[in-house]
C-alpha cells in the first residue's frame, strides 16, 4: 500500500463529498457528465482573504492565470486581486476582458512580435526576458507610436531552496542575469519607455516557509542593489511567488502568517532607493489549486495478477500531473476518495487507472480504498491548478472534461 | 555537450530541409505559420510497403490511430492497411469515415456504455478488457438486438523485453490474465456473440529485434494454448506490435526483415488449432513517427550564466515527448536541426527551449548547433507520432500548432 496526499481541509472529514455545500452527484448533473472539474470560487476568495490578512498592506496580490485560466474563474478572481500575470497573447486577451491593462503584466521567454504588439497597444506591462526582447519591444513601440510599459525580469543570483521548480541561481532561459540588469534598465529609460520595475521569480511549488522568507528578503535586497546600480527606483517589484500546496503524503502547507510577517520586516528595513516602490506577490497554484476537484466515474473494477484495478472514465488526458507525468521525478499519489463514501473504512488496496490505453494513465498507485463498484464517483483533489489546460486533452480522442465554476451558499464558501 | 538522436534517413544529409521534395519554408507558408507539424504520406506509404515485403503474406497490418489521428493522414493510410485499431469513441467515429466497420477494432480498459453501444451498432470489433466489459457488451448487444463482435484482449504471462512500455507479464489494467481467458471465450461463445479472436499486446517502443521475434513466437504459442483450452479457433490473432523507432543517440532501427522472416517460421510451425486463423500486426509509431517534422521559429537567442539558449515559438504544448516529460525517466535529446543550414558545421553548444514560462519546456539540452539567429527555422524530427494530440495544447493559452499532411512528388516520397 502506498500513501496518498492530504485531502484539503474544506473537504476532509466529510461523509458524502460536498463542494461549496453542493453534493458531488448534483454537481456532475449540473456539469452534464463525468469527467468534470468543479472549482469553488468561495474557497479561492477565502485564500485571497487569508493572504491579505497575512501580508503587509502595501504588498499587492497578483494571480498568475496560467494556473487556471477558465473564463468564469478568471472573472471571479480578477476583482479580488491587484494584478493578473499572463504568459501568452491568448492569456493577455482573456485578462483584458476582466482587468485594466495597467494591472496586467506579461512574462515569457518567447514572446512573438504579434504578442509584443498586442501588449503595447493595450498598455499592458511586458516583463522583458532579454536584451533582444527589449530591442524588439522598443522597435514595436516606435512603429505604434506608443511608449511600451517595460519591466525587467531578473534571473536572480540565488534560488528558492526546496522549490519544485527552480527558476533562479543558474543559467536560465528566464529573465536577464542580474549582473546585466542595470545596463538594460538604463537602455529602457534612455529610450523613453515607461519602465515599470523588476520581476524576480526564484522558484515555484515550495513548501518550506523559511526558504520562502529567506528568498523574499534576498529578492528585496537584490531589487535595491539593481536599482542603485541602475540609478533608478523601480515603480513595482514583483517578488514572485512560489508558495506550494501539499500534494503528497508528508507535505505540509506554507505558513503564510509567518511569511507575511517576515516580509513586513524585510520591507520595513528596505534600502532608501525602494522607499516609494510598490511590491507584489504573484501566485497561481496556491490561490486556486485546492479549490478544484476532478470527478470521474468508475467504469470497471478488475483483478489482475492478484492486484485490483479501478478503471475510471477520466485519465491523464485531463489530469496529467496526477498521473505523475508532468515535471515529476518520482510518481506519488494525489489525494482521492470515493465521493459517496468518504468516511467509509478502507477494505482493499487498489490502483485507480484512467481509461486510456497506456500504462502511464495511473491516477493512484496501490492506495487503500473502501468498497468501490462500477458507477461510483471518484474525487481527485488538488485539481484547481494545472489540470484541464496542462493535460493532453486530445490524446486518444476522448472528449474534454466538463468544467464548472461555482460559488455556493453552503459551508465551504461561507467560511 | 549532449548528443542528439539520429535524423531519419530521408532527411539526413540534406543541406536545406526538404520534406517530400518541398522546402521547409515553403511548407510553413502553406501551413500558414509556425509552429507547424508536417507529415509526409509518401514516407508512410514507404513504411507500409517495406513491412509488407518483410511480413508473411498472411499477416495483416493494422494502424493504431492513437499515434496520429489527423484526418488527412488517416484518410491516406486507411487504404494501405488491413485494419484500424482505435481507443475511444472519438477514434471509432474517425475510423468509420475511412474504413469498413469489420476492419476496425476498439481496445481500451475504460470503455463507457455509450462507446460500447456505438461500436456494436456500427459492427466494429470490441477488444474486451475484462469479464465485466464482456457482460456490459453482451447486455448492450441484447438491448440493441445485435450480436456484438468480441475479441478478448489477453494480458500475456510474458513481457516484451526492452520495450519502452511493458504491457504484459505482470498485474495490469489491460486485458484479461491469460489463465482466465479460455473461460471468458466460452462465455462469449455461449452467449451467441461473434467471437473475433485474441488481442495480445506485450509492450511498445521496443528496438531489440531479437526480443520482438521471441515475443511474437511466444504470442503465437500462447494463442494456440488459449484456443485449445477454450475449445475454439480464433478467427484473428492480433499479435500486437511494439516496434520502436530510434529517438536517441545510440538507438538503432528494428530489423523488420529478420522479424518478418522469423514470424513466417513461427506461423509455419503453429499448432493445428490456429490453422485457419488470420494474424495481424498492430503498429502506430513505427508507421508514422519518422514521417513527421515539427517546425518552429527562433524568437530569441540569449546568454545566461555562460550558456546559450535558443528560444523558439513552439514548445512542449505541441511536442511534450520531445521535452522528456511524457513517460520518460531520463531526459534525452530528440534529433533536431536548423532547417536552412542542416549541413553547416556546429559552432556553439546551446539549449533549445520553448516559449512557455516553465523550466520543463526544454526541447534540446546542450546540443551542438551551427550559427542560429532570430527568424531561423528549427526542425525537430520524429514528430509524426504522439506529438500534436499527446501534448497539452491549451497550456499557457498559445494557439495549437498547424498540421499539414503532404504527399509530395519529390525525392522523399518517390523512393
Amino acid at each position: 500500500m502506498k500513501p496518498m496526499g492530504p485531502i484539503p481541509a474544506p473537504f476532509a472529514g466529510q461523509d458524502r463529498l460536498m463542494i461549496a455545500g453542493l453534493d458531488a452527484e448534483a454537481l456532475v448533473a449540473r456539469a452534464g457528465d463525468t469527467p468534470a472539474f468543479v472549482y469553488d470560487l468561495g474557497m479561492i476568495a477565502d485564500r485571497v482573504a487569508l493572504l491579505r490578512r497575512a501580508l503587509p498592506a502595501a504588498v499587492g496580490i497578483h494571480y498568475a492565470i496560467k494556473a487556471n485560466p477558465h473564463p468564469d474563474l478568471l472573472g471571479g478572481i480578477a476583482p479580488l486581486v491587484d494584478g493578473l500575470d499572463v504568459a501568452s497573447g491568448g492569456e493577455l486577451a482573456s485578462s483584458l476582458a476582466v482587468k485594466a491593462p495597467a494591472e496586467i503584466s506579461f512574462a515569457g521567454p518567447g514572446k512573438r512580435d504579434d504578442e509584443l504588439q498586442a501588449a503595447i497597444r493595450a498598455g499592458a506591462t511586458l516583463n522583458a526576458e532579454s536584451e533582444g526582447e527589449v530591442a524588439r519591444a522598443l522597435a514595436t513601440g516606435d512603429r505604434l507610436g506608443t511608449a511600451p510599459r517595460l519591466a525587467v525580469r531578473v534571473n536572480p543570483d540565488f534560488e528558492l531552496r526546496g522549490s519544485g521548480m527552480r527558476m533562479g541561481g543558474r543559467a536560465s532561459p528566464f529573465g536577464v542575469d542580474a549582473a546585466r540588469v542595470p545596463a538594460l534598465v538604463r537602455t529602457i529609460l534612455a529610450a523613453g519607455a515607461d519602465w515599470r520595475g523588476f520581476h524576480i521569480f526564484a522558484g515555484s511549488q515550495a513548501l518550506d516557509s523559511a526558504a520562502i522568507i529567506e528568498t523574499q528578503a534576498a529578492t528585496v535586497t537584490l531589487a535595491a542593489r539593481l536599482a542603485e546600480e541602475a540609478g533608478a527606483a523601480p515603480p513595482l517589484v514583483n517578488l514572485g511567488g512560489g508558495f506550494g500546496i501539499p500534494y503528497f503524503a508528508g507535505d505540509t502547507p506554507v505558513d503564510v502568517a509567518a511569511i507575511g510577517s517576515a516580509l513586513g520586516e524585510a520591507l520595513a528595513g528596505r534600502a532608501p532607493v525602494l522607499a516609494d516602490s510598490g511590491f507584489a506577490i504573484e501566485l497561481g497554484r496556491w490561490l486556486v489549486g485546492e479549490a478544484g476537484v476532478y470527478l470521474t466515474r468508475v467504469i470497471d473494477v478488475k483483478e489482475s495478477g492478484g492486484e485490483r484495478f479501478v478503471v475510471v472514465d477520466g485519465g491523464l488526458h485531463h489530469q496529467l500531473a496526477a498521473s505523475g507525468n508532468f515535471g515529476t521525478v518520482v510518481r506519488r499519489n494525489y489525494p482521492l476518495a470515493v465521493a459517496e463514501r468518504m468516511s467509509a473504512p478502507a477494505t482493499h488496496v487498489a490502483s485507480v487507472v484512467g481509461c486510456l490505453c497506456t500504462p502511464l494513465d495511473r491516477l493512484a498507485d496501490k492506495v487503500a480504498l473502501p468498497e468501490v463498484a462500477e458507477g461510483d464517483l471518484i474525487a481527485i483533489f488538488l485539481a484547481g491548478a494545472y489540470g484541464a489546460t496542462a493535460s493532453p486533452s486530445a490524446f486518444l480522442g476522448h472528449p474534454p472534461a466538463a468544467e464548472l465554476v461555482i460559488r455556493g451558499t453552503g459551508a465551504a464558501s461561507g467560511r
